[in-house]
């Protein structure tokens, strides 16, 4: 059903009777704050279910096409889990690239073939766009993974779902943002999700990567508080969360300015010692540098169960969209 | 069993008592009119149950060993979902070329190893012959999913069966082929198979592009009516399927001459005022351009439910030479 | 718990009572004889469960991360067959050196990662030392599949196990190991696990593919009879095992120096009418002219057996480590 889920008129949580069931998963914009308490409240239900019996057959016999365009081990994984967990099966397609499907071939012409298989499609593609495309093509549900600097829903979602189950609530917290904040797509979608919760956000980034202009406008037309710093140590002290994201090397021109600023933008228990006890530390992940190893052991480190939440999320959309949540 | 199925001699559908069981798929010569009708009364079964309930267990604790030498999504995704819908696991080996595997050892020795840990072998290999040494080598079945400009018997058999379950029947239709005819291995297979219904054959190409000679010998010898045109207007009003396939500017010395004929082989909703309302398009996809997009949501467009039909055909010969249908 | 299984100082088999659930297979040095015939009488079982019944669902609900850094179709098919056998499902990561898990991302936050979604881990990694940094970094089980020239655990056991199921017994046997012995790492572990079974050794290879003299020097400390030969007639008539090897061309500076000794290492029906009736011919596969498919039909020719034994192997110790044996 494109036509509900992908239209800016009628977005998907304002219509509250309508099922989920062969909903599109395309955007973060979907998602109401009473949508997000949804998701949230079944991928809990999920966690509690793998955590108890690890995997159960809610969706024994569907059929999930998890069709990648660019590798993404981790996200590709993590549906595959996801789909298994419930009891159903997966087509693995990672290999587009150099298969005759991307000879040419359209991306509504493919998702219309696998749709002859599958009852429902995780596509990442390296084109904005591509996701809705794909829905419009499509009878059969569509999970965005991923489409260029796009969106990434389901990393959103994942990403507010972690700081929902470690620090309780959602309401009211202080998230500092760290690192390349212009060209994170992560941290875009998290300050806007973040909006509907009333948070207090801080970023903390290199001149050259600071957050850009439209989506402080857009944070700032809800009413949220914004503040941007140089370096760390004003804020750490009141974080809540701490949201790190990577400084690359090559967004610099000038190499000496990246040595310049990159201490400042990496995470030990030196560092850490500022911080509150009750806080997370947060990462997309995969990290090369910015936090050290050995802050891994500190309960702070929220990183790796970040990765299992995501988990417990997909399932839940993969349940909702095939009309079982 | 590869001796009886493979042998020219002693053709599969000749033992009318013989079980399908053991068997391997190697070409479409091993089928008579019996065989078909007996292959497409179990593929509308299993059309009927995924209708009714998506997936079953017919297959459970079977194992498909999917061996693509070259890749081929579609038809690997297939031959996924077919075995996942009955139940079935798979062992995707889709990254031969770069595997240990192809370092040089021989065919038989892959398939002798494979069949250690699946009970049923789908082999995809770009070397003409190849199916049948593999179900030489092999104990288990094997099923031949295209080796090279050879035989790629089930996709031969999706196209018959897409026919008998839009229209109804299979005799004495009237089939036009359009395009290239000269290289396209799914129409002359499909030639070769409409002899057994009585079929009138159109066959639509540019002169460079026409069918071989051996073929239109070999389906003349069944009494079959062929006849050769250049342009699609003196049959489309009479055509009961219109079969199309790309024609490719590679197949051109002269890039003018391409340009001047590839009009005449697009589908679009202009020219299919001319044709019946009872008719079908197909084509085996991918499509580049021979039918516009447009057409896509006429009644008449058949071809992407002849994906789903290859799914169904796909399931009916795992569960037969696995003894199960 | 990668401690005590990684420790050299608690090797794995010295505390009897403690279950394998939750252990990680990363050496054949674990292994102390009494293990040895544990997993062996597993595995012998899991064979019976097999040829009775195919599949059973001794591991439904549970999941395997394939994670494999280099193409191995055989060992990954194996793996996957044998979970599937098992009735689990599998996360298959064979792309690894496309991915982004691979840009820069340390082993252990790859693991991390993993075992979010998995239940157990089969590794392999061209580095030396790799599973070991994999089970520190891992709560969830590591099984070792190959880190470089270091060890391959499951191949060492197969080939120990097809040894007792094809001849009933493991003690007292006359091993005779031809071809290269220098860099195969498979004669190497199984050189070191017959020591266990008080075998007499027999090495037969080029004078620069000799034994290293490491692994004679820690093979004679255990008492061990080993003897070396340039040509396997001297040896061939009192042989139970003949464990062959490829000789390759790129292993010689001069070309005429292989040239001069290939003919000496082929094994075919002529060369094994000087062996006795009662004895297996085995090789590790993929053969490339080291022995004659002449000889394939011959009851002595165990190599494709060994694929199988392989998986049965492998099923045991998936067993094993989730608790299920």
């Amino acid at each position: 059903m494109p036509t509900q889920s992908t239209s800016p008129h009628l977005p998907f949580g304002e219509n509250k009777n309508a099922p989920w069931y062969g909903m599109d998963i395309l955007s973060v914009k979907q998602f109401s704050r009473t949508d997000l308490e949804y998701v949230f409240g079944v991928a809990h239900e999920m966690r509690g279910m793998v955590e108890r019996v690890g995997t159960f057959d809610l969706l024994k016999g569907k059929i999930l096409a998890n069709l990648f365009y660019e590798p993404s081990t981790r996200t590709s994984s993590s549906f595959t889990a996801a789909m298994e967990r419930l009891g159903g099966s997966v087509i693995p397609i990672n290999e587009v690239k150099y298969s005759s499907v991307s000879k040419g071939e359209s991306l509504p012409d493919t998702i219309r073939t696998l749709e002859c298989y599958a009852d429902v499609i995780v596509l990442r593609h390296p084109e904005t766009g591509s996701a809705a495309i794909a829905a419009k093509a499509a009878r059969k549900p569509i999970i965005n993974a991923g489409d260029g600097v796009g969106e990434h829903p389901t990393q959103a979602l994942l990403d507010l779902f972690t700081i929902s189950e470690e620090l309780g609530r959602l309401d009211g917290l202080t998230v500092t943002m760290l690192g390349d904040l212009k060209y994170g797509r992560t941290v875009h979608s998290l300050a806007r999700l973040l909006t509907l919760f009333g948070a207090r956000l801080n970023y903390v980034s290199p001149e050259i990567l600071r957050m850009p202009k439209e989506v402080m406008e857009e944070v700032a037309d809800k009413g949220i508080v914004q503040t941007e710093f140089g370096s760390l140590e004003k804020v750490l002290a009141e974080t809540d969360v701490l949201y790190v994201t990577r400084v690359q090397k090559e967004r610099f021109e000038d190499v000496a300015d990246y040595e310049k600023v990159k201490g400042a933008y990496v995470i030990d228990p030196d560092v850490m010692k500022a911080a509150k006890s009750e806080m997370i530390v947060m990462h997309p992940l995969p990290r090369v540098g910015e936090i050290s190893p050995d802050f891994d052991d500190d309960p702070r480190a929220a990183y790796f169960r970040q990765m299992e939440y995501g988990l417990y999320v997909r399932m839940a959309l993969l349940a909702m969209v095939l009309g079982k949540a």
